[in-house]
């Protein structure tokens, strides 16, 4: 299923796609117990992001030749850090540069969405935790990620974490093409199985450390490729059977 | 006004402390429009932290002696990250030491509650968008800090941001004195005057990355002194005229 948030009265509703391209609203929790009862609506043109974590966590350095472009080495454990949620945008908006004189680039990455909440889960309860899967780019100000060290601030701008177009729910993230093209050039190419660590050894170290709740997204790294973006370009990343993000970028 | 959160039926609702300790409830955003119009209610034996962000921000290096005692330089501008706000327990809590054989030091901080949201706050504006303070010791893993280089891990550990005991409206946060004892032994003494950048600083160089949201925090840093926790200790921490912390540690 294709899970999307819709405006709908005051608030914002979840809902699935249906083949016919409408929506289908549901009461209850998406990733738990939910009932579909009125009837589908039509799709708008354009929806807000799939997700609204409380929790955004980024991975870094989880492919080693991204690891090695940088000259880094690749950590034996995953590392992780917390970007500001309020940088996710929605398939199709406006990515935004300030400080565009700094080098801004471009990370293709896969998001996996937690549904049950858990703590100290195990690697093989893992799969049991998540939700489903959505495409994310993780857009990074180099300069400031390297004269601040920690790298919140460099990748927390607005409009800095496109996500979407859907959470799928059924979908194999093993072993899937990602790919990233700037201005139909093809920048980054990459397979999820190239994680140095897997998506059941991140949620068991993130949740080592504090509990995963219901909506938080893990970025789960880029692959090699990473190059800069400047005003006037047009990005894309796919990832193998999940969908696509499509954003213009200005200055 | 000493603002607390407590639960009431299902949910949990803001109120504030009369002289006479009971808890008026309130209806609407205690930052902003508020009526008072039930009966007050006597105080719970504990109640919630008086916090609940969606961004729990820190501050690193804010005090030049803190800095130097770990020889690190001050930063030119202000250096901050994000911590799990799952982390956060309310006073009287006890703190756990997980990887208890590492060393694991406590940091006394003045936090700052966001009331008006914003983005790109002018410092002459900052005071503005300031709801209260609160008192909140930055429980950090220094092994775990130091492997990672990014320091959300070592300090987002569950319990490990103990805020409290309320939020402070009517008080002013310049020369005020901090306090933290280890077993009655006084190991931190700082004053917030010897803060490298101003809260309004602070709020100016955030709010121009991200917008600050109503309830969100800010750890503005913590003075010289830091020192390690052990199982069995007893932690508190006071700032003049805003309120007093006090936990146990177990490992």
């Amino acid at each position: 299923m294709k899970w999307v948030r819709i405006p709908s009265g005051n608030g914002i509703r979840w809902g699935y796609r249906l083949e016919d391209g409408r929506i289908q609203l549901v009461v209850g929790e998406p990733w738990g117990s939910f009932t579909a009862e009125e009837e589908p609506v039509a799709a708008p043109t354009a929806l807000p992001a799939p997700v609204h974590p409380r929790k955004l966590i980024a991975i870094g350095r989880n492919y080693a030749k991204h690891a090695a472009e940088k000259g880094n080495e690749v950590p034996t454990e995953p590392l992780f850090f917390l970007v500001s949620p309020t940088a996710i945008i929605a398939d199709g908006e406006t990515i935004r540069l300030p400080n565009r004189e700094d080098r801004i680039e471009h990370e293709a990455e896969l998001a996996v969405v937690i549904g049950t909440p858990g703590k100290n889960i195990p690697e093989e309860q893992a799969w049991d935790h998540i939700w489903g899967y959505t495409c994310a780019l993780d857009i990074t100000n180099r300069v400031q990620q390297k004269k601040d060290g920690q790298f919140t601030r460099s990748k927390s701008h607005d409009t800095f974490k496109p996500v979407g177009p859907w959470i799928e729910t059924d979908w194999d993230p093993t072993d899937r093409t990602l790919r990233l093209w700037v201005n139909n050039e093809l920048k980054q190419e990459g397979s999820t199985a190239e994680m140095v660590h897997s998506i059941p050894r991140l949620i068991a170290a993130l949740s080592a450390v504090f509990p995963l709740e219901s909506g938080d997204v893990i970025l789960t790294g880029t692959p090699a490729g990473v190059g800069p973006l400047a005003a006037g370009d047009q990005v894309e990343m796919e990832i193998e059977g999940l969908g696509r993000l499509s954003h213009p970028v200005v200055g």
